[in-house]
């Protein structure tokens, strides 16, 4: 088989790190601000997140959950009560502490002496603080239950070590927070989250996804169960791409979050919280992307077409337009995926080659390029992006009559969503290994000459306390950790490989992101 | 006449700032967060601004325009450039100086010595500065240009004192900035924004607004041009409700924009910037709220009709509910202003008395009683908001078969949104004063006994520096400001009150917000 000439200079076997940067790189996605730890999201990087901000708010309202805006800043005091009674407190925070600038009369500026907060404010690095707050004032009765609430917003949480997309000083998000009567009520919103999130992985993204419970020791600080969504990169390691948490009374009882229930007795409210953010783009690139840079599912794909006219700059080039334009309209009017069909006419100058390595670099999901005399004979010529290459190394262009292209276009894009989440599935479900059957099968399993091992699926004894973290420190010495408990998962037995006691539930061990 | 018992406790006429006050808080829009200067915006107040986004966002993204994401955090150094280059650079801003929070051994937390930053970050109250380095990076020729970027985000500008929508701490807004080859094409794109934005203000918000150039005095600083649309709430005073500027080419020079022309030569981009907030809220509620609340035009409207059956807790809710659930299903059907009818059947437990108050204090612009009677005699009951009141006082409720209301229901939310443009537009016209022909004659016109006494059009002379400062100042001592010169203005004649010299253009003069 000829050499394939690919579009990228890292592989992903070669070097999957520098191959994420470089596909973020090629594809235009995103890039270093300047600002420690803060990206500058670029067009195509932010209009999948559009795309995937429009599907996921559909969810959300559909669930009855309003959309609200809090503040940006929180008073230091409602993090003083937090840390009282949360175990864990994170204290890596954006602090504010003056509202003003004066020059520092060489040349520069300084904060004002002057203008120091007598109460410093911190960036919110997640917002159940000041929602509560919100919460304690809204909520009287029984009759205010449930109370459900979501934000669209910027949180920052200062990072030592940055990763465009993964973990990033500022990022965005939605945070869901909701209030309840009792257990059952907090506990059903809790999984109802958990399965819009499995759900829109494995459909929009096309990304193949665990929904479960985390172990004790990662659940969020205050949190009484925390649930995750877990995909499977190509390097092998997991990503944790979304969590909702059920979150007793704890916050309830710091924030002052009560109700007065129908025999007229005050109690605590049950409360939740949920989010998904831009992380979940770098879970799409390293699902989907090869070593052409990225392929987008079309359902998140801002354009899901891109026709390319070969433009000669020449009296030709005005029916070659014409024509590209009417096919434009035409497919703008089919469906795929229950909304209209997203196709962009580029007409930018330039050479069609380079055009079109570009929108491959991008992921665009199909490609038309048109030359003068397609036009003539009522012909497109595709290029698949999901399977890009002819078996002589050669770019896959198809021709086809252009209506014959137009009325299947709509189909063509649904198949291209569901073979990008075949092909992955099938990849990860290759990648989860079950026979391992003691610490050194373990050991071995993730020695370091093992590339991109996958992920190792234990029944355990499910520890708690001091037995669980010596599981834990024990799995750290191998760069593991334990990313969840299936939901529904089926019974398990034999041993545990931690504790030697019978096991009771299924977990997946992995290297993680 | 029998006297009207409205919604509100406070009127207009009684005391204008408080009624905004109390229609903010009975139509549940935003509050108070206990976080100095910010709001919550609350779901109805957020579903007003996610309906201004979602049309605001087709203007801009059919104009070419592109979505970004740039960082909350601006370092110190970006600002000490832009201080030095413009002339009344803001300096009430605020101020990260640390990044972890540590336990100060009394039981509360303090910003950690340990973790100060070396360079201050400030949060952005703008973006003209971390932009412009990105389009530094990113435009290097001819061909890159126009660069057309925006943004949706939240912006934070220390403000000493605040008032909900119209002037916060934190506020959310887009921000357009572009970049161009020469004056030309910047001056073109500072003018399709502005007539986007007037033309928005007019369509969807029903807010008439004149749009023209701000005099020198109240320019963006830095800008050569500034351009705003002005409108005119029912006090009489101005809000300027969003602005354009043309920026010249001294902030790419400050930033390093240049590109290569296509003789080779290095120049520097003419660059713009633009913007609008949810400032505009505020500017909704004041133009089309009356005593008994908010009234929403129905193209911004959350839910445009709410429909509230009459349960009474006994056998016939069932019928009562299907029938309405039907009525809901039909009306969602229909399309009004190029868009499916949004309907909303409030099922939610209470009194329908208290019910229909509230809707009509969030000002949803058709309400819908349904009884059993009603359901039974395939009826409807429709409360309009926009003319509420009886002759006699009571609420004029109009019953109707319910198939003519579906059939017409469409027609009826865009007669309505006609109705609180044409009633505003005359509102406003007829508070704009022309025949003002001295100093005297302005400080009459505004003396203090007069109510609301709107705005005044004058021809001036044009004064710049000195002589301008001087104008400004005789209009400061009468709590006045120059709003702007309409664009294509008819000529003028006469002689300018101020200066003495001929009129050589027409300006507004008003008291603002």
């Amino acid at each position: 088989m000829p050499a394939i000439r690919h579009a990228l200079s890292v592989t992903r076997e070669g070097d999957f790190a520098q191959w994420y940067q470089e596909v973020i790189a090629e594809a235009e996605m995103a890039e270093e601000s300047g600002v420690r730890g803060c990206m500058v999201i670029k067009p195509w990087g932010y209009g999948i997140w559009e795309r995937i901000q429009k599907l996921m708010d559909a969810e959300i309202k559909a669930a009855g959950v309003e959309n609200c805006y809090f503040p940006l800043f929180i008073p230091l005091s409602y993090f003083a009560k937090e840390a009282e009674h949360v175990e864990g407190f994170a204290k890596e925070m954006a602090v504010v502490t003056h509202h003003r600038l004066v020059s520092d009369g060489k040349g520069s500026l300084t904060p004002d002496p002057e203008a120091k907060l007598e109460e410093p404010l911190v960036v919110r690095p997640t917002s159940e603080t000041v929602i509560g707050a919100a919460m304690a004032r809204w909520i009287q009765s029984w009759r205010d239950l449930p109370l459900l609430t979501n934000q669209w917003a910027n949180v920052v949480r200062w990072e030592m070590r940055t990763r465009m997309f993964l973990r990033t000083s500022e990022f965005l998000w939605q945070e869901g927070h909701t209030a309840h009567a009792d257990r059952d009520d907090a506990m059903a919103e809790t999984l109802r989250a958990l399965e819009m999130y499995r759900a829109f992985a494995e459909g929009p993204l096309a990304m193949p996804v665990i929904a479960g419970e985390k172990p004790e020791n990662e659940r969020f600080p205050g949190a009484v169960a925390t649930y995750s969504i877990e995909a499977m990169m190509q390097d092998g390691k997991a990503l944790q791409a979304g969590t909702s948490h059920y979150l007793g009374t704890g916050f309830s009882e710091a924030a002052g979050i009560r109700y007065q229930d129908k025999e007229g007795q005050q109690a605590l409210c049950h409360t939740t919280s949920w989010g998904v953010s831009t992380r979940m783009i770098g879970g799409v690139i390293m699902t989907h992307g090869d070593d052409d840079g990225l392929r987008v599912p079309p359902q998140i794909a801002p354009h899901q077409i891109v026709i390319l006219p070969m433009l000669r700059e020449d009296d030709g080039d005005v029916a070659l337009l014409a024509y590209c334009e009417d096919l434009r309209a035409a497919l703008a009017r089919e469906s795929a995926l229950g909304e209209p069909v997203r196709v962009l006419l580029d007409k930018r100058p330039g050479k069609a080659t380079q055009k079109r390595w570009a929108w491959v670099k991008k992921g665009v999901p199909l490609i038309l390029e048109i030359g003068g005399r397609d036009a003539a004979g009522g012909q497109i010529s595709v290029l698949r992006r999901h399977r890009l290459w002819r078996e002589d190394g050669k770019p896959d262009f198809h021709p086809l009559p252009r209506d014959q292209f137009v009325s299947a276009a709509g189909g063509e894009l649904e198949g291209i969503q569901r073979a990008l989440h075949e092909e992955a599935l099938a990849r990860r479900d290759a990648n989860i290994h079950s026979g391992v059957d003691s610490l050194e099968a373990l050991s071995a399993f993730y020695a370091e000459d093992q590339r991109y091992p996958g992920w190792v699926e234990l029944g355990w004894s499910k520890p708690t306390g001091a037995e669980l973290e010596d599981v834990v420190a024990k799995l750290k010495t191998l760069k593991l950790t334990i990313r969840n408990t299936p939901m529904n998962g089926e019974p398990v037995s034999g041993t545990c490989i931690f504790t030697g006691k019978p096991a009771v539930e299924r977990i997946y061990v992995a290297r993680a992101y």
